[in-house]
Parts: C-alpha cells; structure tokens; sequence
C-alpha cells in the first residue's frame, strides 16, 4: 500500500492517488483542482466525505457577510455532488472492498478521472468517474458516470442536481434564489450575493445512456427543498448491465462581460438554451474540445522539457503550469490571481504580493497577454490605492496588502489566529503597515514593460502606477532631524513574523528604487514624450512632487551592511535573540513555531518567516557583490524557517547564483513539495499559488538563469547535477526565443521577427531573426 | 439484527437503538433530542456522519437571514461535536467492528447515553457517552466520555470546542462573532443574529479525569479558525487504562429574562463564572438535579398509567410528556411551541394552530402555568394581528397561520415544494387564506378560561383576545345579497388539499361560534363587570361592533347536511372527483399523493388532507348528534389521507365517541408511530409536537373521556380492549383531580381545595374535597 499522492514515471502529465484515504481530502481537492481562470472547482468527489471542503469559486464575484468581515470570493453552489444509492446502499468507498482505485488528473487535458471496483453488501460495480471544467467554453463544467454491474441486479438511485446550502465555512454568501425545473430534467437556480448583488445562474442536466438507449428515459422524481433542486433517478441494471450519466452544467454571473446589461430571465434563456446544445454535443466532444484549448494555448506555447535523473521535476513545472492557467482570470482585467487561486478558501481570493514577485514574471515572459490583463488590474486598482492612501494620510497610490475587486481598497482582514499564551485572536497588521506591496506592484509593472516593451500599455496605464506610487513613498517617508535622514519606520517587512519595524531593508531599499525610477521617467517622458507628460502631470500634479523626489531621494536611509558585511533586516533585528531552529526548520509542517511561542515572542528573536533581505539581494541582484551575497545568505538563511510557500524559490534561484547548485537544487524539491509532497495537509486551504510562480522562476530564472536587470536581458544557465538538459521559451519584446540548455551549453533561438540581444558570462549577444546562437557554458 | 427504533417492555422510559445506521441518523436526532424549553439539542453523535443535521435552537432568537425570507429559529453554534482519533484513526463507529451498541434515551431523566466496543486497525475500546440538557438550569448542557482502553496502548486525540459554521441547511444566520480562550480551557464564542441583532454567549470547557487524577493535565493546543474555537488534546491509554471527558457548555441569549440589560461583555463574564462553578459540580451532580426537576416538575404531576397488552401505550404517552416539556418554552411568555418543537429546522420554529387545538389542551388540564404562557404570548401576539387584519384589509385581531416573535405578524413563507407538474416552486396560500387560526387561538383561551377558572387572566387578557378576534370576523363576513346570508369565501380549510374554496363548513362554524362567543361575552361582562367592559370598550369601540355581531351573526351561513346528512366540507367538495386512495392510505410514508399529482389536480378530488368537518364534529360535539357524527365519519374517513401528524388523533377521538373502539386503537396505534414506529425517514425535519398532543388527547379525552363543554366537566371514559387500566389526573379550576378507570368503573379522586362536579354518562356527579366518587360504566 503506497501513501500520499502518486506519480508516475513514465507520465509527466498526471498526478494521482491509487489509495482514497478521508484524511487527505483536502490534499487532492486543491492538487488536483480544475478550472479555466474564469470558474475553479475543488476535486471533490461526487458522493460526500466527512471532512471534504465543496467548494466552487467563479473570479470577481466578491461579497461581504457582514460590515465586520472582508470582501471574499464566495463558495457558489454546488453542481458537482451526486448521491449514489445502488440497491439502497450509499455509495461510501470507505466501506466494503474497494480495488483498482485510481483517481486522477491528466494536467495535459484538464480531465480529472477516478475509477474503481466496490463490492458491499452483496453488490459488485465497476465505477468510472470523469470530469472537466471547459477552458474553451469558460461557462461550462461536464461530468460522467460510468457504472457496469460486475455482480447480481442491482437498482442504481441517484440524487443529483444544484445545492446552494453550501457556505464559505459557515458564512452563507447567497440569497436563496428562485429555482426551476423546465421540460423534467433542466435544473436552474438563480441566487444573489447578499451584499455585493451580483446574480449567478446556474444550471444543469443529466442525460442517461443505459445500453444502446442514448436518451434512457429513467424514472425520475423532482425533489425541491431549501437552496436545493434535485432530480432522483432509478434505473435497474441487470447482470452485466451498464449505465452512463452524463452531467452538464453551466455558471453564468451578472459580472459577465459578454451579458453586460442582460436581466436575470434574459441570461437564465441563454443558460438554459446553451445548456441543452451541449446536452446534444455530449461530454466526450465538449471534453475534446476543451483539451485542444489547452494544448494550443498553454503547452504548445513555449513548452518546456527538462531532462533530470528525477522524473518529478519536469512534473513540477507540468504542476506549476497547469495550475496557473487553471487559476489565472485572464478574460477580466478587473481580476487578478488568488494567493490560492480557485482552489480554497484561504485567503479568501484575495491578491497580493504574490502576484507580482512570484506569478506575474511567468506571464510576463510566456504568457504577455494574461501579463497585461494582470497589471492593468493594478491601474485599475489605483482608485482604491488613493483612498488607502488618503484614510492613512498620505498622498499618490497605496496599494493594499490584500486586494479583491479593483475598487475595493485594502480588503485585509483585521483578526487572524489565536495567540496560544494569551488565547485571544492576534491582530493582523498587514493591512496596515506592510507596505511593500506598493513597490511590489511598481516592480512588476516595470518588469512587464522592460519584457514586453509594451508602449501602448506604458503610456496608458505604467507609467502613471510608478508615477503614483512614487508619490505615496515620497509621502510616506519620515524626515529624523538627528540623523538628517529619511527613515520608514513601523512597518512589516517580506518577513512577516516582525511587526512594527523600523527600516525595514527591503522596504527602503524598494521605496527608494521607486522614487528613483520616477525621477528618470519624470525626467525621460518631459524630454521626449511631451503629450504623455502634459497629461500624467495634470493628474498627478508632478512637477510639484518631482521637486520633492529630487529633494529626498539621496536622503532616505537605506541601510548598510555591517562590518561583516551583514545587510541589517531592519533596526532592531541583529540585536534580537538567536535561538536553535533546528526542529522547526526540520518539521515537515510550517508554523511549528506557534505551538512554542506566540507572535510577540517570536518579535524577539532573529527568526525569519521568509526570504526578507536576501530578496532584496535576489530582485536588485546589481546593487550587491557576490561576496555580500553569500555573507547575507549564510547569515539569514540558517535563521529563515520557511513558514511561507514564497520563501523557498527566492533561496533556491539565490543559491543557484551563487553555485551552490546541490543546495538550490534541494530547494527546488523541498519548494515543488509544498504541493505535490508528502505533507497530505498542507494544501488543505488551496495551492500555493506563488509558489507554483516560484517553480517556474527557479527553473528559469534559477536554472536557465534568465533576467531582466533595467530592461536588458541577461541569460546565463547553470543546470543543477540531476539534470543534462533543459529546453524552455521566453517572449523578449514579442519576439519568441527558444533556449536550450546543457553543461555545456546553451543556445538560444530567435523565433521572432526581429533581432535581439542579450548577455550571458560577461559577454554580449547578439540573434537574427531564424538563427540560433551557441555560447559554451 | 433489529431494525428501527428499539423499545424495552420492561421499562417505559427508554426509546432507543441498537443498530447504528446512518440512513436514520434523523430519525434518532428528533425523537431522540433533548430539551428544556429554553434550548434543544437535536441528538447527534459527538463525532460526525454524513447526513446528520446538527441543529441547536434556543426557544425566541428568530432571525431573517434575508428580505426575502421569513424569519426563524436559527441554528446556533455547535457545542456538541467532538471528534476522536486513537492512533490517529478516526473514531467512526460504521467501520471495523462494532458491539454491544447501544443508544438510549431515558426520557424520566432527560439523559442520552450511548455505549459500544469499537475495534478497528488494531485498537479496541470501550465507549461510553452520556448526555444531557439541564431541566434545572436553562443554560447548561452536560456531556460525559468514558473511553477505556481494551485493548493495546492507544493515544486518544480529541478536538472539541464550539462550531459556529453550521447553518439552517445553508442560511447562516450569525455574525463571526468574538472568540476568548481563558486560562488554556474556557472557550467562548460571542456572535450577533445578523438581522434581530441579539447576542449570544457561548461558552465550553473540558474536564480530563484519567484514573486518579481528576484534573488530568493532558497535552492540548487551542485552534482557532473561521467560526470556530476548539481545543486539541492528547491523552495517552495502557491497556486497562480510562479516560473520562466531561465537556460543560452553556448558552446564554440577549433576550433572557434574567440577564436583561446587561451588556455582552457583563454576559460573558456572567457565564463564565457559571461556567466554572459548573465544572467543580461535575457532570452527575449537574444531571441529578436535572433529573430531579423532571421527576418533581413533569413526572410526578399527575402522573398517567397505562395497563395495557401492548406496553408501548405506556411509553407513548410518555414519550408525548417528555417532548411537550422539552419544547414547550414555559420561561418566557414572549415564546410559544413550535410545531417542531426544538428538534428540526421544518416550519422555521414557528407557532401554529398546533399549538391551541392539539398541545395546549395538555398544559390546560396538567399545567396552567404553562398554558397561561402559552396564552398569553397569544395577547402579546395582538399587535402582529391587528397589523394583519389591517393589510388584509380587515379590522380587529387576525392572527397569523404561522407566528414568531409576537409582535412579528404573518411569517408564513410563500413559496414551498416544488410541483411535480410544472417544475416550479407551489405557493404557499396558508399565511393569505388560511384563516381559521383567529377562531383556532379564541377557542384556545376559552377553553384555557373554563378549565382553570382564571379570572385573572380572563380579565386582563383572555376577555379581549375573544371581543378582538370577533371583531376580524365580522369585518371578514361577506354578504351575499342574492342568497340574503353571510359567507367566507376564498379560504383553505383544515384541509390543505383544498385550496381557495367557499364556506368551508370548519371555517363559518368556528367564525360563528366565535363571534356569539363575543356577544355573551360583551353582555355579561356589561351587566356584571362594568370597569373591566369599559376599559374594554375604549379599546375596541365594543359598542360599535356589538350591533354588527348582532345584525350578522344569525345570518352566517352554516353549511347544512345535505339529504343523507353530510356535512359539505365547503361549497365544491362534494361535486369533485372521487379517486381510489388505497395506495396512499397504506403508505408508510406521507405525501406520496404528490408522487403523482400536483396540488392543483388534488384540489379537485375528493381527498382529505387531515381532519375537517371530522374536527368541527369532535371541537363542537355538543351541536351534532351521534348520528350525524357517523355519517359523516363514514363519508369522510375514507377520503382522508392523513397526510398531517393533526389529522389522526382527532379522528381516534371520535372513532372512541362512536363505539368504534377496535378502530380507535388502530388510529391511536399508527398516531403514536408517527415519531416512533417504522418510517425512519418521517422525524427528519423534526418531531411531530401537535401529534404528541395528541397522544395525550387521545388517552385522556378519547379513553378517558374527559371533556370540557361550555365550561363544564364531563369524564365518560371508555378503555380499547387491550386495555384493563388507566389512571390519569386533571386540574379542574384549581383542584387536582385522580381519575382512574377500568372496563366496569371510573373512580374520581378530589385532591383539590373546593367540591367540584362533573357529568358522566348522562348523570350530574359532586365530589368533595379529599373524597372519591366511583361511577360504574
């Protein structure tokens, strides 16, 4: 009997279990989560389990509970559950005897598959389960059933239909809705969010194949209670006899943009019409179509192979990929990437950071039109960010730490677990003073436009977020007579586990860089590009803080290593406590630390959550030697518990840079195993999406050594032992480049219609359109 | 292997299972809950299944979780849950091997036990739980685990606390709410009703006793999440070794009476040091003070024995007192019975005709006290009914078909279940036309009136609602100038299945005697009790309806036998479609009727929902002789489907009246049967409480042969043949009186203050204080 999750050597596509064990639900409903950016799906089964989390997430639909709680992506109904009795007998695969189970996802075509043979109480089935939800059809999720009777008789009843009594752990996010049967077997339920008043309409119908009758006319009753409409079905299954249900179901929500304006009863007609057209295409073609989507826009697109002793790895990046088109709304550029995507209710679909510094550098470099819905997300963020800024008295755009729809302004919530000495809950300060995330946001921008060189995006929108963000850190900056400086002081730093800081290095270090980009893009776009400047200056009234940035840019603290040369994580931190770490560091479950010690305890002492100073050292890798580079890792690293998913790609890129190529490489597995290890339960709340970010960016960044330092390309791979051969894609100024790795080489394709250059070891390069060119590692 | 509910001959107290299996886990939390009135617990096991309803109400805390809903009792959060792992298995009781289980409710103490061995992947232990909810003490529930390790050493892990995340089968109905953890093992939980605003105060604790070591220390660490606050502990077992938990829990509302005026804060702290103070008590000093009060309170009031060959006679009327006082909410006159009782989330906690026509008569006749609550929250319920009549147009009191808080007016829903026809939710016309309830609630209060000779509350209370409801009903008459007669048209009967019909014999009948109810009532009080007449007079403009009651009331039709002397049930009845009910009527299950046809097509049948004309005959016996009462008990009874829990215990009331007794134990037998026979699905959505109000009538009005006829006392009992004895007691204004009967003679014992008299068969009997009367049959 193997445990955990199961891989399979000869199929870098799937990722499965061969033993259903109830205490690992939440394990495979996040793993092998579905969706197309527009709708997520949790892989529950199709019967219930106590201790599964049935969850189904459509993007941007936030709403509020209540005046005290956040806006949150709310758990819609249900249209996955079906209830299985076969000669009165719940279908319960805990009972009985349960063999040739499988269940699966094929990451290649979206599809999730269980199947199995249960004998109880006298009955023997063979069941096969299949599952998608759409990538071409973004409405649409489609389910069969297969049962074959292996024994004597059996009666097959079934329960199946829409259940809106779900909740996001107990708060209820919809009104009761009105539900509807039309022509006996097309089932629709039309709720409201409570407080955000965005209508769904959902729908679904059941068509069964028993035999060669393709449309069985079963027995079947109605059932209609409260939040729930159901079918009941009967059918009897002789000796050897077989059944196929096919389960076809939509979601539509009034924040549609192909049905802006339509009423309720104008979008419940187009469900209910589109419903019964895939009704007649059936779920094979419906399913075929959908993997075609896949193929042509993700895995076709710049595929990337990697040839390592290990079979895993080329699966993690397979992982990381899949999960972040499942995840991503590209079709809305009013919604941006959960920090668990749509697979959980942690962090309540909220955006942060995580986009920008882990995921956006995927789309940015493969993916530029998903980049560009991701960071016009931002611009259209910047309402929200001025009034963060403004109820905090500052000026220019405040991003929030948490985002959820544009507007929304911070949308962190204000109390997080309970502190285990004093029993109450701990206060979240994020939303309030790790800021950051405002220069994250710059970054990421600047990043995506230096890539793509994106000018239409840049001058309607970039420009004007490192503007605006620009003029909040000019704002936020505290003048220390005594030091003659400007400090920022009471902050939470990538290092979450200090609160209230002073000078923090990251922060600084960030604030600075974007004031300073400003200057010069001030100072560029008054040069050169004058209409553009006349504009952004009205808005933004620049030149009255131009004058201001000049003033004190060269004044902010940004502080200095050491005599050792050790880059202070903020004022206080080298003073602190060191204690031993070891058991914490070594426990396979993050957050040890709080069965020891509350949060103000661990304030004290130099225990860091995640990378802090050495991101600093990984993002503005020109700024900082070599040699500060391996002091600062050598005395942060031992002291950073890795208690964020965020934090092990960050150390394992650096350690590549820094030829510790075993030690990256250890990383690198520890950081796909966040996920797809053996921990059954740490994905409970979702995936790890930043981390999936992180997968791709050690393997490209880390591996295939690839930057983009002040829009200039550099490509310099170091593949770990393990591997002899890594080939990947990246977009540099919409021109596609294929580069192809081994010890000793690296080459490097132009596959775009313009020449482009790059450095690698010291050297420049320079690739014609169609060329190849080889550099010796 | 039994199957179903299991019953002991021996002992008439205890109800109970010896199979656990979970397709009836409903069946076992209804019949099987627990209460005091103030709050009911529907008996679900500590760990949980699939397909239980963990529900907990306190009697007054409606809600409306939406504009578009009705208000209703909300499922508060759970302190009941415990979950169990030893060696890290989850203790759940449908896997491995389970013996000597037991499930019982003693129903003389209030106390669930449950028992079993448990042996699974290598473990084997002995179970015990025990639990109660304080008769003595409102606020306060009690649980006791016994696990005894039989087997090799086991770590038994346990986490428990209070979930907030249940919900009305999806309607949550509570704000998050604070969570405090006190001194590591007082939790509390602090939630807001989202709509009505009233505050909570939830609080639990544990108390680990392993051997000798009565406040074991064991390993435990808090877990706070979403609506949620537990504790997690680890207690390591030898062989032979025992662990006994003790989970004390309390809840406390804003709306009680004791704590009014306090703030949540004063609240918390009050139940916390209750709390405390609960827990150096103990669980069984804690649960035999509760017992007692039962025993001093319920059992020994009047007691009821039954000597019958059939020993669940016995445990059925039990069984009927035990629920009545479980739910009956006698601590506050703001709240009434509902028609679930405390025991499910059907009818949403609220008060119907249930209440006046089927369980009060209980408390009226064993405990005024209680019923005078349950009156009175009918006076308090006067502003909901004038605001009504006035939407519907009408003056005085009308009294709404399903009420809540008293001053909420009609909270009947408006839609229901879905008709299997059109596929569309039916409307409920109930709150619009069902309109007998304003008859149904005086008829209450005279009866309460005659039985206790309550002067006081005549006066203050009980005068007005009967002036006040007569006003609605002349202001409801509606004159029919062809015909020279008053009618009610477009109403629902007592039969559901007859929607919008005119004169429903039921309806005219009560409306009359209500109305000339008022006209005596008006004279008598104006020639003897001036003060109290014009008091009421200036409130209700009496002298300005007076002569409307005058002019109408003999000009009310009363639906007339027709020439084989049936009663038309309403002006359609007898013309409609007479259809073979065979199927139905032997149906363990109720409804099926709409299996097959739609409400509509039932409409117009011949078919009889519950008891209609059959009620007004047994209601108002004294208006229709022997005969009439045969006839149309022959022309009825066969086209009544009983398809609600009121419908048989009026009819085996009558059967007994009739002679037909052989028949009237038949009815008696399927009545107590519909909470405790064989149908395991039928208590689902709660226990039947006007069926237990029933069973008492049918035993001390049907057998025994009590009655109460304008104000008199008549005892004329008459035993089915299975049974050689009854003996009951009643209080007859004021004065306990001992009734015992056999087949040749009833004797009447005064145990009361003041000579009281009676007829019986015909004759006029006294008895004096402290004597006995023996009357022959």
């Amino acid at each position: 009997m193997s445990t955990g999750m199961k891989y399979y050597k000869d199929n870098p596509w799937l990722i499965g279990e061969d033993v259903f064990n109830i205490d690992w639900l939440g394990k495979v409903e996040a793993a092998m989560s579905l969706g197309n950016g527009y709708l997520g799906l949790r892989s529950v089964t199709e019967e219930s389990y106590i201790g599964e989390q049935r969850d189904t997430f459509v993007s941007g639909t936030f709403n509020k509970v209540s005046e005290n709680e956040v806006t949150e992506l709310p758990n819609i109904p249900d249209l996955i559950g079906m209830e299985f009795r076969l000669n009165g007998k719940r279908l319960d695969t805990t009972k009985g005897l349960l063999t040739d189970y499988h269940r699966d996802l094929n990451m290649r075509t979206g599809e999730l598959t269980r199947s199995f043979i249960w004998e109880y109480g006298g009955i023997k089935v063979q069941c096969n389960f299949k599952r998608f939800v759409s990538f071409s059809q973004k409405h649409l999720i489609g389910q069969l059933v297969e049962i074959k009777n292996l024994g004597q008789p059996v009666e097959v009843e079934f329960i199946s239909g829409i259940n809106g009594q779900v909740t996001n752990s107990g708060a209820q996010h919809f009104t009761e809705g009105d539900k509807v049967l039309t022509e006996g077997k097309y089932m629709q339920m039309m709720p409201y969010t409570t407080q955000s008043d965005i209508f769904l309409v959902l729908s679904t119908t059941h068509k069964i194949k028993k035999e060669e009758d393709i449309y069985h006319e079963s027995k079947k009753r109605v059932e209609m209670g409260r939040r729930k409409i159901y079918n009941r079905y009967w059918i009897n299954l002789d000796a050897g006899e077989e059944v196929e249900i096919e389960k076809i179901s939509s979601i539509y929500t009034e924040i549609d943009k192909e049905i802006e304006g339509k009423t309720i009863a104008e979008v419940k007609n187009i469900a209910l019409k589109e419903l019964k057209k895939a009704e007649v295409t059936g779920y094979q073609k419906l399913f075929e179509k959908s993997a075609k989507d896949w193929e042509d826009n993700v895995w076709s697109v710049l595929p990337i192979t990697i040839k390592s002793k290990n079979f895993k790895d080329q699966l993690a990046i397979n992982f990381a990929r899949y999960h972040l088109h499942a995840i991503a709304p590209a079709h809305d550029q009013r919604m941006n990437i959960a920090a668990k995507g749509l697979s959980g209710e942690g962090y309540k679909g909220h955006t942060f950071w995580d986009t920008e510094i882990f995921m956006l550098p995927y789309f940015t470099f493969t993916h530029p039109d998903i980049a560009k819905s991701l960071v016009t997300y931002r611009h259209l963020g910047l309402e929200g960010a001025h009034k963060k800024a403004e109820e905090n008295g500052f000026e220019g755009a405040q991003f929030p730490w948490e985002a959820a729809w544009p507007d929304d302004g911070e949308t962190t919530p204000v109390w997080g677990a309970a502190d285990i000495v004093t029993g109450k809950q701990t206060k979240i300060w994020s939303g309030f003073i790790e800021q950051h995330i405002t220069s994250d946001v710059a970054f990421g921008i600047k990043q995506y436009m230096d890539v793509t060189g994106d000018q239409k995006f840049a001058r309607e929108k970039g420009f004007e977020v490192i503007l605006d963000t620009a003029k909040f850190w000019a704002s936020r900056l505290e003048w220390q007579e005594d030091k003659k400086r400007y400090e920022i002081l009471e902050v939470i730093g990538p290092d979450e586990y200090k609160e209230h800081v002073d000078n923090n290095a990251y922060t600084n270090y960030t604030a600075y860089w974007n004031i300073n980009l400003a200057i010069k893009l001030y100072e560029k776009l008054k040069e050169n590009e004058q209409h553009i400047f006349w504009n952004l200056d009205k808005k933004l009234k620049l030149s009255q803080v131009y004058e201001q940035w000049i003033d004190k840019v060269d004044k902010i603290y940004l502080p200095k290593p050491t005599e050792k040369g050790v880059i202070p994580q903020d004022d206080s931190y080298l003073s602190k406590k060191v204690i031993d770490l070891t058991k914490y560091k070594q426990s396979p479950q993050v957050g040890t630390l709080f069965h020891d010690y509350n949060l103000e305890q661990v304030n004290e002492m130099q225990v860091t959550k995640q990378a802090d100073v050495l991101l600093l050292l990984f993002l503005f890798e020109d700024l900082f030697s070599k040699e500060e580079k391996l002091v600062n890792w050598n005395y942060y690293e031992p002291k950073t518990v890795h208690d964020s998913s965020l934090s092990l790609s960050t150390h394992a890129i650096l350690a590549a840079d820094l030829d510790k190529l075993d030690l990256s490489y250890e990383l690198f597995n520890k950081a796909m195993n966040i996920d797809m290890g053996e921990n059954m339960l740490s994905s409970d709340d979702g995936i790890h999406a930043a981390s999936l970010g992180g997968i791709w960016q050690m393997v490209v960044f880390g591996y295939g050594g690839v930057r983009c330092l002040d829009g200039k390309l550099r490509i310099e791979p170091h593949l770990p032992e393990a591997w002899s051969n890594l080939t990947f894609g990246i977009i540099w100024r919409g021109n596609p480049l294929i580069i192809e790795v081994n010890k000793k080489q690296v080459s490097v394709t132009n596959n775009g219609s313009s020449q482009i250059s790059f450095e690698a070891f010291g050297s420049k390069y320079c690739v014609s359109v169609g060329t190849k060119k080889n550099i010796n590692i």
